[in-house]
């Protein structure tokens, strides 16, 4: 179903309401990256990324899993240091339907003194963190164990909230080690030694933020999947990347994130466990054969193009080692 | 005189009327790091970050001036990768009174469902912007003659105004190059390649977080100092670090951001160009000689403590080489 771009060009708005339909009657939705130097310029509820916004509101998925890993094939293209960047294998749970993105009041207009502005509100009920920071304490639990709560609580009154439920709710889970952390710290700390985190929570617009600094810290953004999961009903898999405007229409993009965005929708969609490892199993093949794109190549590998590490993976999914 | 946690504990709030009315009356402000874990969980009008707000918002210092320069004596204590951090050099310049930080309404209370909520309102004027843009232009024109002005435009309001501001003031500057980066991207650019930056300008949270990120990839954080300012009356100069209370009265913290900010003062704050280069010089000298503490070790030098670092910056000082 076309949305983003495509449903722009093809019926004028970015999230048509037969895709939001057929979204919502669906087991699973594997999304495209959205967005374009085309449509830059658009007003609000005529860019791509509106139409992004609406599928996840319409979704409910309120639950954003981006994980960072670096693979030991690919540690060499992340621009960390080796012994930094080597074992990093951390989960960015962000809040995904709330706070300012979507809070109201919202706009344009003039304040007291007749200035014109600009405005919008970050917000967050009590029900919202709750709900996140249950699926951050589970997702910790299944993984390390320990939990790293991303706010600015020194500063906002929305954060000081969210901190304050986050304390509450972990008292559900007394077996996971829960820690706080400021945003502008934490930003820091993905820098200085990635490895000290394992799950994080934060919210909306500090997950945006974070968990692209995370991925790019892995080098390897080109291959980083997302799972956005809501109370029921389908969930909504996308690579964490952008849809790479640059490069467009040059068979030089990595394909491999979305191939893992479809593995996470077998895994946490389908409950297709077997199926997703297939996949993953397919991508990790495909690496160690020497297949690269360009955005993760590094000396002594085969440089390959969109369509060609694509045709491998295939290969490796049709007859698994 | 006291602020922050000294002031907190000497009368009882983050920011007495004789300390504002003290800087205010100065030529300049120089500021040690505040906050510790003492004072974490008090509420919002005691906490010590309230009081640092209350000095920048009382002394209308809305230009903070944040320099993230990979010294090459240091390039070795980055966590990137050699090629990636050597020659950094890049001024992020955050608007430091508006924004989320300050905007209303902000609290707590209760939603249409009666739902506990926290919230805040992320709001700028056109002349918040438009005088953030000028000094970060006049930045930009003094250092290589590129602006790059950070914002999420693809979502807010707050930042669609922001953007159309800085495009409007940027046709006094045709000598500047702009251009527009999304939040996300730029913190995962300043992983990927921070040397492509010059000068940044952004919002005040955007500013929070990208700076520390930024100063972090010099792998010297204790290393940077920072200036604010504003239209008129003294600026405030205070490196960019926080207190670092896990290592407080241990001999261990890294002085040099405060002296650096010393230097600051005396450049932006007195027009004193020539004693601030006798201090930059200073510090200069005390690194080639070897002297490290530890935040900015490494093998073949010499591991100092704060004091003696300092009195080696102070010897140089003294008698100058
Ligand atoms: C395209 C944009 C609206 C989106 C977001 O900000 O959520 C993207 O950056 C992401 O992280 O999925
Ligand atoms: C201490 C805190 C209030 C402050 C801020 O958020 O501005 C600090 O992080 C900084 O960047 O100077």
């Amino acid at each position: 179903m076309p949305m983003g771009g495509s449903a722009l060009d093809l019926v004028g708005v970015p999230l048509p309401d037969e895709t939001l339909s057929a979204a919502k009657q669906s087991d699973a939705v594997l999304l495209g990256a959205i967005g374009g130097y085309k449509w830059d310029n658009n007003l609000k509820h005529l860019k791509p990324e509106t139409g992004l916004l609406q599928l996840r509101e319409g979704l409910k998925v309120f639950a954003n899993l981006r994980p960072a890993t670096v693979l030991p094939q690919l540690v060499d293209s992340s621009t960390l240091k080796k012994e930094v960047a080597e074992g990093v294998d951390l989960m960015v749970v962000r809040e995904l339907t709330g706070g300012i993105y979507f809070g109201k009041p919202r706009g344009f207009g003039t304040n007291e003194n007749g200035d014109e502005i600009g405005f919008n509100t970050e917000v967050y009920a009590a029900y919202e963190v709750d709900r996140i920071a249950r699926i951050a304490f589970e997702t910790a639990r299944k993984r390390s164990g320990k939990l790293c709560s991303v706010d600015k609580a020194n500063v906002l009154e929305a954060s000081m909230f969210w901190r304050k439920r986050v304390i509450e709710i972990a008292s559900e889970y007394p077996d996971v080690e829960l820690s706080h952390m400021y945003v502008d710290n934490a930003a820091m700390q993905l820098v200085r030694n990635p490895k000290q985190f394992d799950t994080i929570v934060t919210n909306n617009i500090f997950g945006d933020i974070l968990s692209d600094e995370a991925s790019m810290i892995t080098g390897s953004i080109g291959m980083l999947p997302s799972a956005s999961l809501g109370e029921s009903g389908p969930g909504l898999f996308e690579p964490i990347h952008g849809s790479a405007p640059d490069i467009a229409g040059q068979d030089k993009a990595n394909p491999l994130a979305t191939i893992l965005s479809a593995a996470m929708l077998l895994k946490y969609g389908l409950g297709e466990e077997n199926a997703a490892k297939r996949i993953e199993n397919a991508v990790l093949h495909t690496l160690n054969k020497g297949f690269r794109t360009g955005d993760i190549y590094s000396a002594g590998n085969k440089l390959v193009g969109c369509k060609e590490i694509g045709e491998e993976v295939l290969k490796s999914v049709e007859t698994p080692v």
